[in-house]
Protein backbone atom coordinates (compact mmCIF):
# COMPACT_ATOMS: atom_id res chain seq x y z
CA UNK A 1 0.00 0.00 0.00
CA UNK A 2 1.62 3.26 -0.96
CA UNK A 3 0.99 6.15 1.75
CA UNK A 4 0.60 9.66 1.62
CA UNK A 5 2.91 11.41 4.08
CA UNK A 6 -0.04 12.22 6.37
CA UNK A 7 -1.29 8.32 5.88
CA UNK A 8 2.26 7.19 6.63
CA UNK A 9 2.54 9.04 9.66
CA UNK A 10 -0.90 8.34 11.31
CA UNK A 11 0.15 4.33 10.60
CA UNK A 12 3.22 5.08 12.40
CA UNK A 13 0.97 6.58 15.12
CA UNK A 14 -0.91 3.65 15.19
CA UNK A 15 2.30 0.98 14.95
CA UNK A 16 3.97 3.37 18.03
CA UNK A 17 1.08 3.45 20.61
CA UNK A 18 0.48 -0.37 19.90
CA UNK A 19 4.13 -0.81 20.81
CA UNK A 20 3.68 1.43 24.21
CA UNK A 21 0.52 -0.08 24.67
CA UNK A 22 2.02 -3.98 24.53
CA UNK A 23 5.20 -2.91 26.36
CA UNK A 24 2.77 -1.55 29.35
CA UNK A 25 0.41 -4.39 28.94
CA UNK A 26 1.44 -7.20 27.53
CA UNK A 27 0.46 -8.57 23.87
CA UNK A 28 -2.73 -10.70 25.27
CA UNK A 29 -4.38 -8.28 26.66
CA UNK A 30 -3.67 -5.72 24.38
CA UNK A 31 -6.89 -5.07 22.20
CA UNK A 32 -7.23 -2.94 18.85
CA UNK A 33 -9.92 -0.79 21.11
CA UNK A 34 -6.98 -0.11 23.54
CA UNK A 35 -4.88 0.94 20.92
CA UNK A 36 -7.50 3.45 18.98
CA UNK A 37 -8.42 4.83 22.41
CA UNK A 38 -4.42 5.70 22.82
CA UNK A 39 -3.35 6.84 19.39
CA UNK A 40 -6.78 8.50 19.10
CA UNK A 41 -7.78 6.81 16.25
CA UNK A 42 -11.08 5.48 14.37
CA UNK A 43 -12.15 1.80 13.74
CA UNK A 44 -12.08 2.73 10.18
CA UNK A 45 -8.61 4.55 10.60
CA UNK A 46 -6.58 1.11 11.95
CA UNK A 47 -9.31 -0.96 9.58
CA UNK A 48 -7.46 1.11 6.94
CA UNK A 49 -3.94 0.56 7.62
CA UNK A 50 -4.26 -3.14 8.56
CA UNK A 51 -7.26 -4.72 7.31
CA UNK A 52 -5.94 -7.75 8.33
CA UNK A 53 -6.44 -7.01 12.10
CA UNK A 54 -4.26 -7.10 15.34
CA UNK A 55 -2.22 -10.14 13.97
CA UNK A 56 -1.30 -7.26 11.04
CA UNK A 57 -0.47 -4.78 13.64
CA UNK A 58 1.04 -7.18 15.42
CA UNK A 59 3.74 -7.96 12.66
CA UNK A 60 4.00 -4.38 11.54
CA UNK A 61 4.67 -3.95 15.91
CA UNK A 62 6.97 -6.81 15.50
CA UNK A 63 9.07 -4.44 12.21
CA UNK A 64 9.03 -1.96 14.99
CA UNK A 65 10.70 -3.22 17.87
CA UNK A 66 13.31 -5.32 15.47
CA UNK A 67 14.39 -1.86 14.14
CA UNK A 68 14.57 -0.34 17.48
CA UNK A 69 17.17 -3.18 18.24
CA UNK A 70 19.59 -2.05 15.67
CA UNK A 71 18.58 1.52 16.07
CA UNK A 72 19.63 0.90 20.26
CA UNK A 73 23.33 -0.16 18.93
CA UNK A 74 23.93 2.86 16.91
CA UNK A 75 26.28 5.04 16.18
CA UNK A 76 28.68 2.21 17.55
CA UNK A 77 27.49 -0.73 15.21
CA UNK A 78 27.86 0.85 12.35
CA UNK A 79 31.22 2.53 13.63
CA UNK A 80 32.85 -0.44 14.44
CA UNK A 81 36.35 1.01 13.19
CA UNK A 82 38.40 1.05 15.97
CA UNK A 83 39.16 -1.15 19.23
CA UNK A 84 37.81 1.91 21.22
CA UNK A 85 34.57 1.54 19.19
CA UNK A 86 33.98 -2.44 19.49
CA UNK A 87 34.42 -1.69 23.11
CA UNK A 88 31.68 0.95 23.32
CA UNK A 89 29.40 -1.14 21.14
CA UNK A 90 29.81 -4.09 23.50
CA UNK A 91 29.07 -2.08 26.67
CA UNK A 92 25.95 -0.27 24.75
CA UNK A 93 24.38 -3.70 23.95
CA UNK A 94 24.96 -5.23 27.92
CA UNK A 95 23.30 -1.80 29.09
CA UNK A 96 20.58 -2.02 26.62
CA UNK A 97 19.49 -5.57 27.78
CA UNK A 98 20.27 -4.98 31.33
CA UNK A 99 17.95 -2.13 31.09
CA UNK A 100 15.25 -4.34 29.14
CA UNK A 101 15.51 -7.04 31.93
CA UNK A 102 13.68 -10.29 31.44
CA UNK A 103 10.91 -9.01 28.89
CA UNK A 104 12.32 -8.61 25.31
CA UNK A 105 9.06 -7.02 23.65
CA UNK A 106 10.25 -8.42 20.48
CA UNK A 107 10.65 -11.99 21.59
CA UNK A 108 6.84 -11.67 22.81
CA UNK A 109 5.57 -10.76 19.48
CA UNK A 110 7.35 -12.90 17.63
CA UNK A 111 5.99 -16.05 19.92
CA UNK A 112 2.69 -14.20 19.64
CA UNK A 113 2.74 -14.57 15.70
CA UNK A 114 3.89 -17.94 16.09
CA UNK A 115 7.94 -18.19 15.59
CA UNK A 116 7.62 -20.25 12.25
CA UNK A 117 5.18 -18.00 10.62
CA UNK A 118 6.00 -16.54 7.25
CA UNK A 119 5.92 -12.82 8.56
CA UNK A 120 7.18 -13.60 12.17
CA UNK A 121 10.36 -15.32 10.43
CA UNK A 122 10.57 -12.83 7.82
CA UNK A 123 10.84 -10.11 10.55
CA UNK A 124 13.75 -12.42 12.62
CA UNK A 125 15.76 -13.26 9.26
CA UNK A 126 15.77 -9.63 8.06
CA UNK A 127 16.98 -8.35 11.30
CA UNK A 128 19.63 -11.06 11.99
CA UNK A 129 20.81 -10.60 8.30
CA UNK A 130 21.19 -6.50 8.87
CA UNK A 131 22.88 -7.04 12.59
CA UNK A 132 25.29 -9.49 11.46
CA UNK A 133 26.56 -7.80 7.88
CA UNK A 134 26.78 -4.45 10.48
CA UNK A 135 29.37 -6.96 12.50
CA UNK A 136 30.65 -8.13 9.31
CA UNK A 137 31.19 -4.66 7.91
CA UNK A 138 33.38 -3.60 11.14
CA UNK A 139 35.19 -6.71 10.63
CA UNK A 140 36.23 -5.97 7.24
CA UNK A 141 37.22 -2.22 8.39
CA UNK A 142 40.04 -3.76 10.76
CA UNK A 143 41.18 -5.92 8.43
CA UNK A 144 41.97 -2.96 6.34
CA UNK A 145 44.00 -1.41 9.14
CA UNK A 146 45.22 -4.48 9.73
CA UNK A 147 44.14 -4.94 13.43
CA UNK A 148 42.05 -8.07 12.16
CA UNK A 149 43.80 -10.93 11.04
CA UNK A 150 43.52 -11.30 7.23
CA UNK A 151 42.62 -15.18 7.99
CA UNK A 152 39.62 -14.28 9.54
CA UNK A 153 36.19 -14.82 7.67
CA UNK A 154 34.39 -12.03 8.25
CA UNK A 155 30.90 -13.78 7.86
CA UNK A 156 31.85 -16.86 10.09
CA UNK A 157 33.22 -14.21 12.98
CA UNK A 158 30.50 -12.10 12.54
CA UNK A 159 27.74 -15.01 12.65
CA UNK A 160 29.57 -16.38 15.44
CA UNK A 161 29.72 -12.84 17.33
CA UNK A 162 25.69 -12.66 16.90
CA UNK A 163 25.03 -16.22 18.07
CA UNK A 164 26.74 -15.42 20.94
CA UNK A 165 24.54 -12.27 22.12
CA UNK A 166 21.82 -14.09 20.91
CA UNK A 167 22.28 -16.97 23.28
CA UNK A 168 23.42 -14.56 25.92
CA UNK A 169 20.00 -12.49 25.68
CA UNK A 170 18.19 -15.46 25.37
CA UNK A 171 20.09 -16.73 28.93
CA UNK A 172 19.28 -13.17 30.73
CA UNK A 173 15.63 -13.82 30.05
CA UNK A 174 15.65 -17.01 31.95
CA UNK A 175 18.01 -16.13 34.62
CA UNK A 176 17.98 -12.75 34.87
CA UNK A 177 21.99 -12.16 34.58
CA UNK A 178 24.21 -10.75 31.53
CA UNK A 179 27.00 -12.51 32.30
CA UNK A 180 26.73 -14.90 29.36
CA UNK A 181 26.07 -12.13 27.16
CA UNK A 182 29.19 -10.25 28.73
CA UNK A 183 31.72 -13.49 28.23
CA UNK A 184 30.00 -13.83 24.51
CA UNK A 185 31.00 -9.71 23.56
CA UNK A 186 33.80 -10.36 25.69
CA UNK A 187 35.46 -13.11 24.66
CA UNK A 188 34.46 -12.69 20.72
CA UNK A 189 36.07 -9.51 20.44
CA UNK A 190 39.33 -11.05 21.85
CA UNK A 191 39.67 -13.42 19.82
CA UNK A 192 39.33 -11.40 16.81
CA UNK A 193 42.15 -8.38 18.79
CA UNK A 194 44.03 -11.85 19.15
CA UNK A 195 43.85 -12.70 15.45
CA UNK A 196 46.35 -9.84 14.38
CA UNK A 197 49.16 -11.44 16.55
CA UNK A 198 48.24 -15.05 14.88
CA UNK B 1 6.32 -37.32 47.16
CA UNK B 2 8.24 -40.43 47.61
CA UNK B 3 7.70 -43.21 45.49
CA UNK B 4 8.43 -46.94 45.68
CA UNK B 5 10.01 -48.47 42.50
CA UNK B 6 6.58 -49.55 40.50
CA UNK B 7 5.46 -45.65 41.37
CA UNK B 8 8.29 -44.76 39.88
CA UNK B 9 8.06 -47.03 36.96
CA UNK B 10 4.38 -45.55 36.15
CA UNK B 11 4.92 -42.20 36.89
CA UNK B 12 7.90 -41.76 33.97
CA UNK B 13 5.85 -43.54 31.95
CA UNK B 14 3.50 -40.84 32.06
CA UNK B 15 6.11 -38.36 31.48
CA UNK B 16 7.18 -40.30 28.53
CA UNK B 17 4.14 -41.05 27.13
CA UNK B 18 2.84 -37.20 27.39
CA UNK B 19 6.43 -36.28 25.86
CA UNK B 20 5.82 -38.46 22.91
CA UNK B 21 1.90 -37.15 22.79
CA UNK B 22 3.97 -33.56 22.46
CA UNK B 23 6.30 -34.26 20.54
CA UNK B 24 3.57 -35.59 17.93
CA UNK B 25 1.04 -33.19 18.26
CA UNK B 26 2.16 -30.45 20.11
CA UNK B 27 1.16 -29.14 23.51
CA UNK B 28 -1.55 -27.19 22.81
CA UNK B 29 -4.01 -29.29 21.96
CA UNK B 30 -2.28 -32.27 24.00
CA UNK B 31 -4.72 -33.54 27.15
CA UNK B 32 -4.33 -35.56 30.13
CA UNK B 33 -6.99 -37.83 28.73
CA UNK B 34 -4.89 -38.50 25.43
CA UNK B 35 -1.70 -39.15 27.97
CA UNK B 36 -4.10 -41.59 29.77
CA UNK B 37 -5.39 -43.12 26.51
CA UNK B 38 -1.43 -43.50 25.34
CA UNK B 39 -0.25 -44.63 28.51
CA UNK B 40 -2.59 -47.16 29.53
CA UNK B 41 -3.38 -45.22 33.00
CA UNK B 42 -6.26 -44.23 34.85
CA UNK B 43 -7.72 -40.92 35.44
CA UNK B 44 -6.59 -41.45 39.23
CA UNK B 45 -3.17 -42.56 38.47
CA UNK B 46 -2.45 -39.35 36.83
CA UNK B 47 -3.98 -37.09 39.33
CA UNK B 48 -2.20 -39.52 41.95
CA UNK B 49 1.30 -38.54 40.56
CA UNK B 50 0.49 -35.10 38.90
CA UNK B 51 -2.25 -33.47 41.79
CA UNK B 52 -1.57 -29.90 40.23
CA UNK B 53 -2.80 -32.01 36.76
CA UNK B 54 -1.55 -30.48 33.46
CA UNK B 55 0.54 -28.15 34.34
CA UNK B 56 2.44 -30.46 36.88
CA UNK B 57 2.51 -33.17 34.41
CA UNK B 58 3.91 -30.62 31.50
CA UNK B 59 7.14 -29.20 34.16
CA UNK B 60 7.87 -32.76 34.76
CA UNK B 61 7.85 -33.23 30.61
CA UNK B 62 10.13 -30.57 30.42
CA UNK B 63 12.36 -31.62 33.14
CA UNK B 64 12.45 -34.86 31.43
CA UNK B 65 13.18 -33.08 28.03
CA UNK B 66 15.70 -30.68 29.60
CA UNK B 67 17.65 -34.07 30.66
CA UNK B 68 17.73 -35.75 26.84
CA UNK B 69 19.54 -32.34 25.94
CA UNK B 70 21.97 -33.51 28.06
CA UNK B 71 21.55 -36.94 27.57
CA UNK B 72 21.97 -36.90 23.56
CA UNK B 73 25.44 -34.74 24.32
CA UNK B 74 27.12 -37.77 25.79
CA UNK B 75 29.54 -39.48 26.20
CA UNK B 76 31.17 -37.05 24.56
CA UNK B 77 29.98 -33.77 26.48
CA UNK B 78 31.12 -35.83 30.04
CA UNK B 79 34.53 -35.97 28.27
CA UNK B 80 35.82 -32.95 26.93
CA UNK B 81 39.58 -34.40 27.41
CA UNK B 82 41.12 -34.19 23.91
CA UNK B 83 40.87 -32.28 20.93
CA UNK B 84 39.01 -35.64 19.18
CA UNK B 85 36.44 -35.48 21.91
CA UNK B 86 35.91 -31.82 21.62
CA UNK B 87 35.61 -31.88 17.64
CA UNK B 88 33.24 -35.12 18.29
CA UNK B 89 31.01 -33.05 20.76
CA UNK B 90 30.76 -30.46 17.81
CA UNK B 91 29.51 -32.66 15.23
CA UNK B 92 27.34 -34.26 17.96
CA UNK B 93 25.61 -31.22 19.36
CA UNK B 94 25.16 -29.77 15.51
CA UNK B 95 24.21 -33.37 14.45
CA UNK B 96 21.51 -33.46 16.80
CA UNK B 97 19.69 -30.11 16.41
CA UNK B 98 20.13 -30.53 12.30
CA UNK B 99 17.77 -33.90 12.89
CA UNK B 100 15.12 -31.95 15.66
CA UNK B 101 14.63 -29.21 12.74
CA UNK B 102 12.42 -26.09 13.71
CA UNK B 103 10.55 -27.86 16.49
CA UNK B 104 12.11 -27.76 19.54
CA UNK B 105 9.97 -29.68 22.29
CA UNK B 106 11.91 -27.57 25.41
CA UNK B 107 11.52 -24.37 23.61
CA UNK B 108 7.39 -25.43 22.89
CA UNK B 109 6.99 -26.25 26.75
CA UNK B 110 8.86 -23.87 28.77
CA UNK B 111 6.80 -21.02 26.32
CA UNK B 112 3.59 -22.90 27.39
CA UNK B 113 4.56 -23.07 31.10
CA UNK B 114 5.41 -19.27 31.07
CA UNK B 115 9.51 -18.24 30.61
CA UNK B 116 9.63 -16.14 33.90
CA UNK B 117 7.41 -18.97 36.21
CA UNK B 118 9.39 -20.54 38.79
CA UNK B 119 9.07 -24.02 37.59
CA UNK B 120 10.56 -23.33 34.49
CA UNK B 121 12.77 -20.45 34.99
CA UNK B 122 14.26 -23.57 37.46
CA UNK B 123 14.49 -26.03 34.42
CA UNK B 124 16.26 -23.47 31.91
CA UNK B 125 18.57 -22.55 35.22
CA UNK B 126 19.46 -26.50 36.15
CA UNK B 127 19.76 -26.96 32.64
CA UNK B 128 22.25 -24.26 31.66
CA UNK B 129 24.32 -24.53 34.89
CA UNK B 130 24.89 -28.58 34.67
CA UNK B 131 25.91 -28.13 30.85
CA UNK B 132 28.67 -25.25 31.47
CA UNK B 133 29.89 -27.12 34.30
CA UNK B 134 30.37 -29.94 31.81
CA UNK B 135 32.02 -27.74 29.62
CA UNK B 136 33.87 -25.82 32.13
CA UNK B 137 35.32 -29.31 33.26
CA UNK B 138 36.51 -30.12 29.88
CA UNK B 139 38.47 -26.51 29.85
CA UNK B 140 40.02 -27.73 33.10
CA UNK B 141 41.17 -31.12 31.87
CA UNK B 142 42.96 -29.37 28.94
CA UNK B 143 44.51 -26.73 31.04
CA UNK B 144 45.95 -29.43 33.17
CA UNK B 145 46.95 -31.24 29.79
CA UNK B 146 48.14 -28.28 28.95
CA UNK B 147 46.45 -27.89 26.05
CA UNK B 148 44.42 -25.10 26.66
CA UNK B 149 46.26 -21.69 28.29
CA UNK B 150 46.62 -21.21 32.08
CA UNK B 151 45.34 -17.99 31.35
CA UNK B 152 41.42 -19.57 30.36
CA UNK B 153 38.91 -18.75 32.89
CA UNK B 154 37.08 -21.73 32.29
CA UNK B 155 33.72 -20.47 33.66
CA UNK B 156 33.72 -17.44 31.55
CA UNK B 157 34.96 -19.37 28.50
CA UNK B 158 32.37 -21.90 29.05
CA UNK B 159 29.61 -19.36 29.17
CA UNK B 160 30.62 -17.74 26.05
CA UNK B 161 30.38 -21.01 24.49
CA UNK B 162 27.22 -22.46 26.20
CA UNK B 163 25.83 -18.57 24.90
CA UNK B 164 27.14 -19.64 21.55
CA UNK B 165 25.52 -22.69 21.22
CA UNK B 166 22.17 -21.32 22.76
CA UNK B 167 22.03 -18.24 19.95
CA UNK B 168 23.00 -20.88 17.18
CA UNK B 169 19.98 -22.94 17.95
CA UNK B 170 17.73 -19.76 18.71
CA UNK B 171 18.56 -18.73 14.93
CA UNK B 172 18.68 -22.03 13.77
CA UNK B 173 14.60 -22.25 15.18
CA UNK B 174 13.61 -19.45 12.99
CA UNK B 175 15.93 -19.65 9.70
CA UNK B 176 16.15 -23.59 9.72
CA UNK B 177 19.81 -23.49 9.13
CA UNK B 178 22.99 -24.83 11.50
CA UNK B 179 25.25 -22.29 10.11
CA UNK B 180 25.24 -19.88 13.40
CA UNK B 181 25.36 -22.86 15.29
CA UNK B 182 28.44 -24.05 13.74
CA UNK B 183 30.29 -20.66 13.77
CA UNK B 184 29.58 -20.13 17.43
CA UNK B 185 31.25 -23.96 18.26
CA UNK B 186 33.80 -23.39 16.12
CA UNK B 187 35.44 -20.37 16.24
CA UNK B 188 34.78 -21.15 20.23
CA UNK B 189 36.63 -24.11 20.27
CA UNK B 190 39.36 -22.79 17.72
CA UNK B 191 39.94 -20.01 20.52
CA UNK B 192 40.60 -22.30 23.33
CA UNK B 193 42.74 -24.30 21.31
CA UNK B 194 44.79 -20.72 20.30
CA UNK B 195 45.02 -20.19 24.06
CA UNK B 196 47.97 -22.92 24.56
CA UNK B 197 50.26 -21.10 21.94
CA UNK B 198 49.30 -17.67 23.45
Amino acid sequence: MKLTAKGAATRQRIVEGAAAEIRERGVAVTTLDDVRARTGTSKSQVFHYFPGGKEELLLAVARYESGRVLDDQQPELGELSSWRAWHAWRDRVVDRYRKQGQHCPLSVLISQLGRSTPGAQAVVTQLLDQWQAEIAAGIREMQRQQKIGASVDPDQSAAALLAGIQGGVVVMLSTGSTRHLEAAMDLGIAALRGSARG
